[in-house]
């Protein structure tokens, strides 16, 4: 793992991005990997917010991971600010290798030093084996996550 | 419902909406209601962020409800933005007749004219009657929310 960095994202990273939200099986229909427009467009947005840490871990100069970090300041537990996580991905040919648990650690750490007093994820309820990663790691899963599409 | 008003939140509300927060029997270990200095600190974390929204639904000038959208920019489903709704809350004396539902069609309506996609919130496991509602109001409880305290 010593060639392994872990760095914000930057616009060239996009293409590997999408390959990996491609790649991803449960969520491969919500993408459009023929046009990147919107993903470049979406970037830009992500760039305009502090609060948003888009990032990539990148072993010999290839994205094999990726995921967001964005942290949100709120009124309950008295006061906490808490970070999400989204859109955590791994690639394929790095699985069970450590390479989710480094990633998911860094992404402990550096919530803590946003300040975070909570860091949270919703996962697919289908994605079991991912479900068992994040409880091996120390999350708890206690909540139902809702979405409802614009 | 003609004498309801849904507006941002202000400092000025900080008691109310922290009295809402520890009437909630789910949530009530997590808050600190005897200082509230944590509360108008987190405040001025989350005016300083215009992605931010924390909102106060205040009837014959009482606070009777609230929650908080944040804006989260993304690369995932083709670039979508969502909106994240963290800490509904309405007063007991309220339930059953709207509130909520109106609240949270109001929180859907914001969250498209902020330019989502998707609006999505988590609801601890324990809440079934919220589950209920929330799939009411056209939720899919789709995943599992993972929350570790730093």
């Amino acid at each position: 793992m010593n060639d392994l960095v872990i760095r914000p994202a930057t616009p060239e990273d996009i293409p590997a991005i999408v390959a990996l939200l491609v790649a991803d099986s449960v969520a491969v229909s919500r993408e459009s990997p023929d046009d990147l427009t919107p993903y470049y467009a979406a970037f830009e947005r992500i760039a305009a917010d502090p609060h948003q840490h888009p990032t990539v871990a990148v072993r010999d100069g290839r994205v094999v991971g990726t995921l967001q970090l964005s942290v949100i300041p709120g009124l309950s537990r008295a006061g906490t600010t808490r970070v999400i996580v989204e859109a955590v991905r791994v690639h394929a040919g790095e699985r069970g290798q450590g390479l989710g648990t480094l990633l998911m650690e860094w992404a402990i750490n550096r919530s803590r030093e946003l300040g975070a007093g909570l860091v949270q994820l919703t996962s697919d309820s289908v994605r079991t084996d991912a479900h068992r990663f994040y409880e091996r790691l120390g999350f708890v899963g206690s909540h139902i996550g809702f979405k409802m599409t614009l």
